[in-house]
């Protein structure tokens, strides 16, 4: 099953697309509807990226990568739904187009697809789909989580953080654990955690700078509510400052993976470290 | 991983509820919620009754048992939740309990746990989840079908049946054929699910005998009121005398499976004919 060229994105669409329009009917086209949308693929190009370093074969590279980004799919279509959120990608939200009961379906289906992709690494599947439950269900507990906490009191910091990790960090560590559990750097795995986990942080907190206005409306949790009412005069600017260290620790994290499977990780929290630093930016 | 007793329903208990707790916090807690209400167990039973037959390891049994009835139940907290059904198994239903966006996550886990549980099964377990995979997009097309005919004109005998098959069938084939696969049986495969979609055909009429009345206020599908609109002068009769001829045909295929594999399937078929002909029960 190898080829002669590197697996490429245009490979893990086509798969992901098999694998939801499987006998599907309408929940399958309402998959493909959210699909086609697009997206920037951030977790399947950085399973391809990890898979390349590690000299994975091409089979297991986009399956991972379909596998990783049908799951981080899945859980668009859910939250949207949970958020009520009308627009995703510039077009309807799957529940706004189809109905919040077709959207349950849409979200189970990816879901499951994402498991069926697991199985093209062939007897290595069993023990990825065993990390990959821990990190699906790492993530529903940071969503859970998240929904206790709207429209209650302020969450301390640590809580803070403690939800960014849970609710994206697993889907940003899966890429290089699943490339690094297939290529047998199991010591590695540890690293690569903190490295996702630190960045998921790092995200959150520039994705809540630019929702400021709107999480205070909604009373989402956001870190610029949560630092003013810990005390702190400037708030926006210190949000700022510890995305810059959260993505800057990511890096480092990222930097040190073996064989250089880090290095789209790594170079994506670079640029958000410099987007998020004006001072660098125009030096 | 042999043990001198047989797996039991409790080993499939223990292993459900460890694979729904694993750091999943609130969600884990709803799914266990929903899990200890019980139920009848009768997909882990068929799982566990088809593996014995067929001899497999114990390890084996106790996964794809856990599996079937993980995938149930993940479905019945989705569809509670699209049906705005409040009670379940004489407790609050998940997302009554623990409102809407808390029951997706649960059905999500549930869903991913079925997964994990397969996992259990080794090498295995890849050509396994493909299966999994195709029983759980055709359930969900099913669901969908099923939403969409919802206060629309009524179905056809042949729409209905296609949507029972679809919306059923799977979870009621999914137990002999996981066992069946595990066992090297491939042949049989087919058989196994034209026994499961029958007897899922037979279960949806006589279940829609006992809503006639609530199924007419809420506009959902039931075999009554399709028998009717195609000129059925007594239509609930002719629904029982389908269910029966249905199950019948259940019982003939699960019967001629191998080592007996389909023998709890084809005791389930023939109790529900006995209850259906009052004739035969006084006799």
């Amino acid at each position: 099953m190898h080829s002669d060229d590197e697996p490429s994105i245009a490979q893990v669409e086509l798969l992901m697309i098999d694998l939801v329009r499987e006998g599907s009917g309408e929940a399958g086209r309402a998959a493909a509807f959210h699909l086609a949308a697009g997206g920037s693929r951030v977790r399947a190009r950085l399973a391809l990226d990890a898979a390349r370093a590690l000299a994975l074969r091409d089979r297991d590279a986009i399956a991972i990568a379909a596998t990783c980004e049908l799951l981080h799919n899945a859980s668009l279509v859910h939250d949207d739904l949970q958020d009520r959120d009308v627009v995703r990608r510039g077009q309807d939200a799957v529940w706004r187009r189809y109905g919040a009961a077709a959207a349950i379906c849409v979200g189970d289906l990816l879901l499951s697809a994402a498991y069926a992709a697991l199985a093209r690494t062939g007897p290595a599947a069993a023990a990825l789909i065993v990390r990959m439950h821990q990190r699906v269900a790492a993530v529903i507990s940071g969503q859970c989580h998240d929904i206790a906490l709207q429209g209650r009191a302020i969450a301390s910091l640590e809580t803070y953080e403690q939800v960014a990790r849970a609710k994206s960090g697993p889907l940003l560590i899966l890429p290089t654990e699943l490339a690094l559990a297939l290529a047998g750097h199991e010591d590695a795995i540890p690293n690569a955690v903190e490295a996702g986990a630190l960045f998921a942080v790092g995200y959150q907190i520039a994705d809540d700078l630019e929702d400021v206005q709107r999480d205070a409306l909604t009373e989402e949790l956001n870190i610029v509510a949560v630092l003013a009412a810990a005390g702190e005069t400037q708030p926006q600017a210190r949000a700022r400052d510890l995305a810059v260290v959260r993505f800057g620790q990511a890096h480092a994290a990222a930097t040190v993976l073996p064989c250089g499977c880090g290095a789209l990780l790594a170079a994506h929290a670079l640029r958000q470290c410099l987007s998020l630093s004006p001072v660098l930016e125009t030096a």
